[in-house]
């Protein structure tokens, strides 16, 4: 049985469903992986820092959190500890970065991930961010470092879509992607199909949580577009950034541009695309009217997708979660899967 | 580079592919993979059996074989060997085994599959039966003899379904799966909702050449059954046989069935599952009623589909070609690429 310690940046949904799924499957992930994952240290910006070199058992700490609202009074906290002091100071294998995602900067998360991997720590990210605006430079610091940095649940959660495009369908020739990458926008276009006009379909959608208060990330597309950077990289090896996507939201569509696209037997959707066209790679986000024979076209509610076009089996089509606490923490567990066992 | 010599056993269909990718990606796989991929014998029933020790240009194979027929003339030319003398003299490090598929008996293919694995050569396959039939005794088989069994091809041909199920989702937990498993039926249920009665359809999937003249395996679900035997094994872990699957084809299936399908807004499918029941696993092939928000109904014509339920990511559906020379190909590689790279 190999032990992978981890350290955690970020202790709230995500981090909290990734302590779930280790106090209930943890047994089955030693039983068929032969790995035990403990959790030695996390530092959360709200919720303070607590550090444990043996670890604690995941229950431990989610009913601490769960009593008490906070991670202090946990046996090993450490007042006064930044994410950077944990990164430095525990004896985490991996660290596990899930602060919250900026898509200007980057920032506070890439500032972490580079401390951990010049500190030859492997990294686990679930954060767009730093990937979308700095995967080159820190996938080198990785390599540099002799550590692996697992990036998996950065688009689709932990529908495995990187590891698909990326290992499994390499040998098909991979020369379009174009996918449905954002759930919340989804949502609210499944929403005003069935009558729903924009702004009560995006209120609908923060009432539920999709959506936040603040809706420009998803419904102008942002979102959707760092990921589409994640996939040029990760998948077609292009090097883009943000400003190479010509990007457009869904906040102009009206109910007589749905009611347009269903007369005509097609449907609107969110669609991020890469086009591979005389050596360059071109990407969009752009609303996307499909003909319902689209595998895309299906796909309703805050479910994501991915089409990939390949040279040698045509297309081939993954649809899965896109977010979500737990379907978030299996990526976390699907990257260290990979670098450990 | 790392040169990898491959024994073709069947130059038809799926053999000739094979050396196409090669012909046309071979030099994209060696700057991708580090690997060079050399066919060094070739058994094929009708052709005639040739080995080569330094391998041929996969495109001398394939202008030979399409100039004169036949592999005799080529140089290396073995009068009289079989698949079995191939497999013992040739200098191939990896047996692709590529002979016609038997559902009942899993032969000739299992047998060859054997003495290669006896031999401690790497085999790699995309031929249902030995692998529906017999897989635990040739991975016991693979693994006394330190070599390695790819089967990816079996289910859904170059669409890596089994790599997806078996690798990149058992974190997530599966416990269940529906699949469109056979291109075949579908084209024909397809074409019902078209207009088109289960005789005519049926005539137009032969005429394409979706399916046989004697089409009994692909519309009594044989074919199916085969695949959900394969899924529950690689998948599951379950140890199911041909007999354990509740099989019914699509031949009583009528324009009436299929008109009161679409009048309740839904279509039948021929759906292999297996369901996870107090660790029981239930195996069935059978046409199904799915409501159209199910992903695989808008599966349309010969393509392929995977729906895995997932305790940790809900649904994640997978969908692709499930078969052609090519597509089928690609699976090969595939698992060359697994095993060597």
């Amino acid at each position: 049985m190999k032990k992978v310690r981890l350290g955690l940046i970020g202790f709230g949904n995500v981090g909290q469903g990734l302590a779930q799924i280790l106090r209930e499957h943890g047994a089955e992930y030693a039983q068929a992986f032969g790995l035990e994952f403990r959790i030695v240290g996390i530092a959360d910006a709200r919720l303070g820092c607590v550090v444990q070199p043996q670890g604690w058992a995941a229950g431990q700490l989610l009913d601490h959190v769960a009593h008490t609202g906070t991670l202090k009074g946990l046996p090993g906290e450490q007042p006064g500890w930044d994410a950077l002091a944990l990164i430095r100071e525990c004896n985490a294998d991996v660290i596990v970065e899930l602060s919250y995602t900026d898509l200007q900067t980057g920032e506070p998360a890439t500032t972490h991930i580079a401390e951990a991997l010049s500190r030859a720590k492997h990294v686990v990210t679930t954060n767009k961010g730093p990937v979308a605006l700095h995967y080159d430079r820190l996938a080198a610091l990785a390599q540099t470092n002799g550590v692996r940095l697992g990036v998996e649940g950065t688009v689709m959660s932990g529908t495995p879509v990187l590891r698909l495009g990326r290992e499994l369908l390499a040998p098909a020739g991979i020369f379009g992607v174009e996918g449905i990458l954002n759930g919340t926008t989804n949502f609210i276009l499944t929403r005003m199909e069935t009558g729903a006009p924009y702004l009560e379909a995006l209120a609908e959608a923060q009432s539920l949580g999709y959506a936040e208060a603040d809706p420009t990330g998803d419904v102008e597309g942002f979102d959707a577009a760092g990921k589409v950077v994640i996939l040029a990289r990760l998948v077609l090896g292009a090097a883009l950034n943000m400003a190479d996507v010509d990007r457009q939201g869904i906040t102009r569509l009206t109910p007589a541009d749905i009611e347009a696209a269903r007369a005509a037997g097609e449907r609107w959707k969110l669609i991020g695309a890469l086009v591979v066209s005389a050596g360059q790679v071109k990407a969009s986000v752009r609303p996307t009217r499909l003909p319902l024979a689209n595998p895309l076209a299906g796909v309703g509610g805050a479910t994501n997708a991915i089409l990939f076009h390949t040279h040698l089996l045509g297309d081939v089509t993954l649809i899965g979660p896109g977010a979500g606490r737990l379907e978030t923490g299996t990526a976390v567990i699907e990257d260290l899967i990979a670098i450990f066992h």
